[in-house]
């Protein structure tokens, strides 16, 4: 194909995504209004036979593989050519709590001028919406799709993928391709696109102590019982201190600092710090960071340790006095290459013995390896050239980010490169109350996507 | 009255107890079948009618005083001699939660053998049942009240008691009396009976920290956006450590240690160190003890800083990933004399700021001072007397116990000796799920209240 024939064919198919915008907006609220929390193991299987079924109604073979966990959603349609592309996306979602925070029910997807809303309707549901519709646009246009393309759906990667690993070396040649596009993509505040080569890895923990087979009166035992609740904020306030070292030894042994190529994308990245210093309503940074490559760095490059949870005794209005048997933490540990949440566990079991709080369990409850696509392969440079290209400026490149996915045995088990492409926007409010989109960032989306699939047929 | 005569009216109104048992215990259950959850507000007008109503049932003249907070219910019924008695109760309960420890309906009076379970039935409707049945038998016997008697039922004692001071100063007459019966009372691990002196005080607080105006993912702000529920952890974790010392500067410059004649007492007491370990399931106690005078003197004569309850984020099943931007503790500091509740907060929050957290809020929710009675008043000897000869062996005197309540305007405003009296034992599970008393408990603490009346006459 000329440049020009490729040029007047990718005009052909942003205008069949224009043209087929309002059924793909349906299909995203029909996805949306079908509850998938799986940290609740809420709507899991149902959401999964409706993605089957939504896939198979754009002419793929669907197949929900069980996992032992939430099951996988594999769809395969054949192309034209000789080369595979696998959109890996999942269908769970996170919990929608604190529900008196949203403006609009969770599991509806409401519109409000160029916005939607719903639980998912980013992460990762507008997402996958994005492939599809980009799919069914170069097929409508090129009469058949030029390249074999298969789907990969899972349904816990909110809860960090604990059953993917395994799948994906159980199934090994079912889902064999060329390359990858991630769950994910956008924009950054400054509506440029951006571009993902790697993801830090997670240890999820949750602590437990129990210190008596009761509650106790607070004035009653005060003075004698030992108190689930301080024992824990003890046992926590040596993992991290207000200097976010975290201070459990040989925790950072593993951990490897960015390198100069690294640190170069960074410096090419634009400064965001204001931006996220509102969106999220604080006054400044840990550390007195104030923004440039310090932080930018820092909120990748660094391993972290996050309460995500607490509860013990009393939480409701007005006084009770009790001193509480029991108490719990969730604890989310950011891994950097080559942390591996294996090694961490025991490393805090042991930090945790050496301070003197035997008394409380450390539960793993879910972690993934980080993980860092080659930047150098030709598909990463098809995509980022993509974006360029619909977007109208080079993409942000972006050597690793904050976040985990199951990365890991896409890049290291199936020996694919893996590129980024979607609708999210840093105003997303993924994970939080009042998730959204903006149309013009899903149609952006769509456009990126169908453009990897009709280059990848070149390439 | 001779020795004689009055030992034969013991005995009669002993018989008129037991005989009216079932009739008390009937009205035991009509009271707890009342929620009165003065730290929800839930039942509390309801409940003070109700205790009304039962008050004028038994020829008192009954009426619901407001106070800003839950009312005070105050009855008053004429006797024969000019002294008055006063009787100090609550009809406000704990809430019932966890509710799904409760073996029984916690607001249906539940019998099981000798045993009667719900919310209330020791704390403190079963103690106000008690005074109730006491004065019933003593009149049913003598045709009249020998003295004046009245009662005081607060509704917001689990609370503390917050506008029961003003109460008190505002209807300084009303309340005049020559001595009073605390609200509650009964025996220790041994069977033995209890004679409390005094009570610690109370400083509850909430803690409060929000360090964003949204959650955020923990993956993205991890190293960047400050996390409530560390600051939470870090600022608790300078309130007290694991030695239990309270790090608070000034804290203890009020807190005077127990005195030669306390320590008398202490010795006195017998050591019921192993039924306390076994009652709340725990391997030893705090800080090494063992037992004897020196747990016994940690347990009353020493302030506390208890957290009642920790609350941040995500604590349902499974992982979900957010950094929280807010974290509540609620913290009870138990107060010995002469410690005020007043002088506590500006305490804690200076040594927050010292130490760092200005952005940990302190809101003052309830507070008690603390309060001795004279052990040397001869309403005291007779109280104690009258305990040898209903329960036979001389009680425990308890110069201090690790309870607080609204004691010190009863002394110190009203001017009143104060005895305790009534059917708690150590296993009531005041405050816990199961709550319960003892039907022979029951029985003995109203014999004791009924003996005090009479000899009160007398005296």
């Amino acid at each position: 194909m000329t440049d020009h024939d490729q040029k007047d064919m990718e005009q052909r198919v942003d205008a069949r995504i224009v043209e087929t915008l309002d059924y793909w907006i349906e299909q995203l609220g029909r996805l949306c209004a079908q509850p998938s929390i799986s940290a609740q193991r809420l709507g899991i299987d149902e959401c999964a036979e409706l993605t089957a079924t939504m896939l198979r109604e754009q002419g793929f073979a669907a197949e929900i593989l069980p996992t032992g966990g939430s099951p996988v959603v594999y769809g395969a349609a054949p192309g034209r050519g000789e080369r595979t592309l696998l959109f890996y996306n999942h269908y769970d979602v996170q919990p929608p709590e604190p529900l008196e925070l949203w403006n609009t029910p969770p599991f509806t997807l409401t519109r409000i001028g160029d916005t939607l809303y719903a639980r998912g309707v980013s992460d990762d549901k507008g997402q996958l919406i994005t492939r599809m519709a980009a799919a069914a646009a170069v097929r409508d246009v090129l009469g058949e799709f030029p390249i074999n393309l298969k789907y990969f759906v899972e349904g816990e990667e909110e809860v960090g993928s604990p059953n993917i690993p395994g799948a994906i070396a159980a199934h090994k040649d079912k889902f064999a391709a060329d390359a990858c596009i991630w769950e994910f993509g956008g924009i950054d505040f400054a509506g440029r696109a951006t571009q993902t080569l790697g993801m830090r890895g997670l240890c999820y923990v949750e602590l437990e102590v129990q210190t008596a087979s009761l509650d106790c009166h607070s004035g009653l035992g005060g003075s004698l019982i030992p108190n689930a609740a301080w024992r824990l904020v003890w046992a926590l306030s040596t993992i991290k201190g207000p200097d976010e070292r975290i201070r459990i030894p040989g925790f950072y042994d593993n951990a490897h600092p960015a390198t100069a190529r690294d640190l170069a994308y960074l410096a090419a990245q634009p400064d965001q710090s204001a931006e996220m210093l509102e969106t999220y309503g604080v006054a400044g940074f840990l550390r007195g960071m104030t923004g440039g490559e310090e932080l930018r760095r820092a909120a990748v490059f660094e391993p972290t340790a996050t309460i995500n949870g607490l509860n013990s005794g009393y939480q409701g209005p007005g006084a009770k006095t009790v001193l509480p048997a029991q108490a719990t933490a969730k604890v989310d540990f950011r891994l950097i290459p080559d942390q591996t949440p294996e090694e961490i566990v025991p490393l805090l079991r042991a930090h945790l013995d050496a301070e003197g709080f035997p008394d409380v369990q450390v539960r793993y409850l879910a972690g993934v390896k980080p993980a860092r696509t080659d930047p150098d392969h030709p598909f990463v440079q098809l995509s980022i050239q993509a974006a360029a290209d619909v977007y109208g400026g080079m993409p942000i490149v972006e050597p690793l980010i904050g976040g985990s996915g199951p990365l890991h045995p896409f890049i290291h088990e199936l020996g694919l490169p893996v590129v980024t492409s979607g609708c999210g926007h840093p105003h997303s409010r993924v994970h939080a109350p009042n998730e959204n989109i903006r149309i013009p960032d899903f149609i952006n989306g769509i456009k990126h996507t169908a453009r990897i699939i009709t280059r990848f047929a070149e390439m």
